[in-house]
């Protein structure tokens, strides 16, 4: 049997567009956008339409969409809320369309529009997002977010994460030294992940923020079944 | 004390010019253009030109110059030998010029042109390379050439090397994400280099072309003392 190539891409700056083409392309950013999203989902939101700049998020507020935006943790003025997990309560979202935009998570959805297929990534629907996964028969690229092009320890020790489930399944390969660093953090991490995040850079920015009331949340495991995906520039879900 | 900061830069591609223009750049591209600087040094070369691009050497060739040259592994057509440290013997470097040109580890120091200071690292020069560091009372940013813009273990497990003898004296700090990253994938190499290497691509793509002879004396500590140091476009070399 051959077996399918998994890749691992550390920051916006190093992805590689025309050689992802056909593959699953896995969006991480866990502090916050790809936590927010699959907590939307499992509370109910019907799509989520990401946005990478901030006039567009505002010509769609101007439409009467709700809005959730940010830039560097702060809440952009025009927006109904930011970019907490904890922003997106059953009561505002369920059975909406929510508009989304933020510094890093949602531009790269686009950067990777030209891919076969583009799914959203956490802690939190781990497994039924490698359950998914195992079922496309597809090369897959965990793309990480972190932060402002640069190498995020948090998006890398969750892309470590998942690359260990796809790996245990014997249905992929790899290659990409990025992988083997993954999964070599991640080894590190997994017995204390929230001890592991403390030296991330983000978990600084956000703590300085006051912002940071959600990290835990965000590293739980399997809260939701949910598997965002992007079908025609939109995000929607798959319940596993 | 206020502590000078460490960081570290995986990639060509994540390298942020005008932020580090005050630091020292340490460049590292063990396998194999920073070993094979170091190693040119040892054995007597005078000065060694980096260039980044094949014309430039060509040019260099037609003025008379010794030019050690590849690109993917392979020696150029006009070049008088290619990129292995065995290449750079006494015989053929004492008291010379050489001008050198390889696939990523000599562009980065034409990118890295309007730092402080530029300097070559590998194992080979790491005693004497932290010391050197050590003396000058500067940030300090360990740039991995990587290949073709990716993320090379081989590299970051020799930035992680040096990040820990500069952690250990106290006189650095890091909020940088790929500095932890590189300590703590050196945390898990270095009780075995040789075995940790063996998943790298670069360990591969020598192997495939039978270029892998030297990896063992890439990984030799302190081979030397010498520190290349690039001044006015030039490396030549600094004796502790």
């Amino acid at each position: 049997m051959v077996k399918r190539n998994l890749e691992t891409c550390f920051s916006p700056a190093l992805y590689e567009t025309e050689r992802h083409e056909g593959s699953i392309i896995v969006i991480i950013d866990i502090l916050r956008a790809s936590s927010s999203i699959c907590t939307a989902f499992e509370n109910g939101a019907r799509s989520i339409i990401p946005v990478a700049t901030v006039p567009e998020a505002r010509a769609y507020k101007g439409k009467g969409y709700l809005v959730a935006a940010e830039r560097d943790g702060f809440i952009l003025d025009f927006a109904d809320f930011g970019n907490s997990p904890f922003n997106f309560t059953p009561q505002k979202v369920t059975g909406k369309t929510i508009v989304y935009s933020t510094t890093n998570g949602t531009g790269i959805i686009q950067m990777a529009s030209s891919a076969g297929y583009i799914v959203i990534g956490s802690f939190l629907n781990i497994s039924s997002l490698t359950g998914w996964i195992l079922k496309q028969d597809k090369d897959v690229v965990l793309f990480c977010a972190g932060w402002k092009n640069r190498f995020a320890l948090e998006d890398t020790i969750c892309a470590g994460a998942v690359a260990e489930r796809l790996m245990a399944s014997t249905l992929y390969s790899t290659i990409c030294d990025s992988t083997h660093a993954a999964l070599d953090l991640w080894s590190l991490a997994k017995g204390d992940i929230t001890g592991y995040i403390e030296k991330a850079a983000q978990r600084s920015r956000l703590r300085d923020k006051n912002l940071d009331d959600c990290i835990g949340f965000c590293l739980t495991i399997d809260y939701t079944r949910k598997v965002p995906i992007v079908k025609e520039g939109v995000l929607v879900c798959v319940d596993l």
